[in-house]
């Protein structure tokens, strides 16, 4: 059992006997380890940040929760078979978590691994950009995807992970976001998430793809660029970081494995309809060229198709999208 | 003045005084290096297999130079600018010589680093395949580039270096090779050559890109697999490997750089004649699917367009492309 098992199963033994203290002995027998260890795991817990009362013949009693993304946190009654169900490597601050998971997928992590942080201070954007990673309020996750796709259909992989980070955060928030294709999550006008995908591949296989998400939770608006907002300024409340994460990783699960069945196809109508660019005029920034026309549909590998009015057609696979007025 | 270098320097020297006996003296006068550094040197050069005769009063001579792939070897009239002219690698053997090649481009090795290697353990070949890569006759090569793509543009890239090593492979022993669609290079029906392209990734730029081939130059064919050939058996005679592999790096460097200026455009008529499966039937055994028809034309991002005989075009990106009878 490592130590993060050890705590999971703690924290779960303390949840299970909510409001009331929980014996050293209890514990002990419960998860058949040393009453020794039960005490040093008390310590560590409390090094985490976890308040813990002991009091002489009653026990041991949490009194909080640290707000970390803890691993062992999110694990606990996360509900998924592969996708934050091997390791999660917690990081108070780390330069990308992108770089740090695209690492470990080079040392043959498995699909399913995350890397989160509480800040990031290299955090990437699309084609070169900075992600504003400030602590304390955001999630920064990346995770290791080894999906049997060709290089073209990335793009429809990064569609499938923004359709669910928008139900999860429609079910934890019930605030309609909505996706800006290819890879932001909008609240009206303003970013709350944006993902960035990042792969290793030969032209007709990708060796595997790293999905990375940073997501303005609890983030004070006045520490993000302007056009960006939080979810909490949004709603006005806190919300809990690890029970949004865990909803995201089973959506994600939830998505993906129907995406390796079935394709993209079946996610594509509910992604249409989340879009908030088709059937606007748009101007795209595409790597070389700029594109003017209407956004008239997302295609079956997750392009979007762009009408000039006229006789062409034209599909754009990734870009910066602005919508012009009408 | 690097180790390599310097090797260089004193060979070119020796190749200034062709047949002729250099003494330590000149040579050191020459390179501006001490007379210790000279013996020093001397020896090193022995050790990497060059057969130098040393005459008391008369100097040394080199008798035989190795039949190795040396960086300085290499070098030694390179008329590039950017390929081959930044760190060359070389190898006794590796595992592969782009996996190598991979790494030292995830640590900022610049574009036109190379990674050379007289044998692979473990060669790759496209989607998971070995690359049979036996000591003493091959050429084994990873080039690292860093173009401003995007990822579909890939495949073009593979096409532009095909072209490359064929009019190499042409101008060094006469033989009219071929390219067979999308990554090797037959003779008749043979594989000469095959070339395999990694890459770093988001969906609309490469962060680097590693250029592999594996070439069956002085190979005895009895260790190379049922369907291969080497240089030497089609041609007779021993080819000078360092000399082809100038050639290459020469006209990749041509390639690539009208490639950059121009698009890919600029080599598709080229790529087109040197087809072997245009005009044909085939059947392709892509990613997830079979397509058969006629192989009509490569279009402008690389891909291979299949006309079905009726009303269908299809543009394929990647696959196993066999021909079938007419």
């Amino acid at each position: 059992m490592t130590e993060s098992d050890l705590k999971q199963k703690i924290l779960l033994f303390f949840r299970k006997n909510k409001e009331q203290y929980v014996s050293g002995e209890d514990i002990s027998r419960s998860l058949e380890v040393s009453r020794a260890y039960v005490w040093k795991y008390m310590s560590k817990l409390r090094d985490d940040g976890y308040a813990i009362d002991a009091v002489p013949r009653l026990g041991y009693k949490i009194r909080s929760v640290p707000d970390k993304l803890f691993g062992y946190e999110i694990k606990n009654g996360l509900k998924t078979r592969v996708i934050g169900k091997k390791e999660i490597y917690h990081y108070e601050a780390i330069d990308s978590t992108n770089n740090r998971a695209y690492e470990l997928a080079e040392e043959l992590a498995p699909e399913g691994t995350i890397v989160v942080a509480e800040s990031q201070t290299h955090g990437k954007g699309r084609i070169g950009r900075k992600w504003v990673s400030p602590k304390n309020g955001g999630i920064y996750m990346s995770l290791i995807l080894r999906p049997d796709v060709e290089t073209d259909e990335v793009p429809s992989v990064t569609l499938v992970a923004a359709v669910a980070i928008i139900r999860a955060i429609k079910d934890i928030t019930g605030i309609d976001v909505r996706m800006k294709w290819p890879n932001d999550i909008l609240c009206g006008k303003k970013k709350v998430c944006g993902i960035l995908t990042e792969i290793k591949a030969q032209p007709d296989r990708v060796d595997f793809l790293i999905l990375g998400a940073g997501i303005n939770v609890n983030t004070p608006v006045g520490k993000l660029p302007a056009g960006s907002t939080s979810l909490k300024d949004e709603t006005g409340y806190s919300i809990n970081r690890a029970q949004l994460m865990r909803q995201i990783l089973e959506e994600l699960e939830n998505n993906y494995k129907k995406f390796q069945k079935k394709g993209f196809t079946i996610v594509r109508s509910e992604c249409k309809r989340l879009s908030s660019v088709l059937g606007k005029n748009v101007r795209i920034k595409a790597h070389h060229h700029i594109i003017e026309g209407k956004a008239i549909d997302i295609d079956k590998k997750g392009a979007l198709i762009v009408w000039d009015g006229n006789c062409e057609r034209r599909r754009v696979f990734s870009g910066d999208v602005s919508v012009v007025s009408q």
